[in-house]
């Protein structure tokens, strides 16, 4: 009975996860969750309290998928690392017809202004990518590989968000223009 | 009586342009429209004939205010020009607790997926907006203030795309430091 219902909000999770990821936040309810779960709409309560919570977790569970270890690796030359990184994060839009973007960026974008528990989770997730990013363009600048006159911290920040708005303008474009720019520009020109 | 007509489609379609910049799409309600309005309800419907009509209308009203003249204004070093575009955009967000941010990359990151009308629209604006920053690096090029080998198609769409980000990111934050950071890279670094 305990796995079952732990199993059940695993499911309701992933499937929360999913919906957000492919509605945004206003446009899914809670029966389009427990639907894709296939549970039961009245068991949502049972394990959310909210809409807002399983959003939430939903923002915990996309920032597992980020794959910030692959800039940490060991190994390869730091910008490597980092042009790995985007290459892995745009293949889920690029590859699936333009749509669906950033979870973070798509949340931030449309309830940051409204809920104070989304907004600051967005912010701490956005913080603690941009902190790895600058970590890399820091290493960069130690191997000779990168000018050590760049500003890292406004850089990584930079970074992090031209990556946001390229994944919004492809998938209002339908193409990988914006996100062909995006390596074009970051690695050929600012990180040259 | 058309003069009365007219002047509440005006009002109607102000309210829709306020609502969507401050709600989102899935947010704003016809009732929230029409109330800020100051208007019945039902005469929406004499003036558009969905949401998505009155959101169409609101992004042509919206890009109206984004003064791509700005760009294009005689007398001005280029690179002047798109710096102050862009601080002239920055002002609604950074002066106004870091709220709203740009109805199009909203509009974008929220409805592009899922429905085409608003998709397309979000695209053309786009595409107009980055053409005409195209104009003012191939200008800066020509007068020699600017890397003649920048391609500048790909770095107006990044321009475009970083500010759209950072803007979200701002909102995010809650703090300056995105929208500081693209105009730091941007103009110190791309475009240096």
């Amino acid at each position: 009975m305990e796995m079952g219902r732990a199993s059940k909000r695993e499911e309701i999770a992933q499937a929360a996860l999913q919906q957000f990821r492919a509605r945004g936040f206003n446009a899914t309810g809670i029966s389009d969750i427990t639907k894709a779960a296939g549970v039961p709409k009245g068991s949502f309560y049972n394990h959310f309290s909210s809409k807002e919570e399983s959003a939430l977790e939903a923002l915990s569970r996309y920032a597992d998928t980020l794959r910030l270890d692959m800039l940490t690796a060991p190994g390869r030359p730091a910008l490597e690392r980092l042009r790995e990184h985007f290459e892995y994060l745009g293949g889920d839009t690029l590859d699936n017809g333009f749509v669906r973007g950033c979870l973070a960026g798509n949340l931030g974008a449309e309830v940051a202004d409204h809920n104070e528990e989304i907004r600051s989770a967005v912010q701490r997730g956005f913080d603690r990518w941009a902190s790895h990013i600058r970590q890399v363009l820091v290493e960069a600048q130690e191997a000779g590989d990168l000018d050590g006159a760049l500003d890292t911290t406004a850089a990584a920040l930079f970074i992090l968000s031209a990556w946001e708005g390229a994944l919004i303008a492809a998938r209002a474009d339908k193409s990988a223009a914006p996100v062909e720019a995006f390596f074009h520009i970051v690695f050929g020109v600012v990180l040259r």
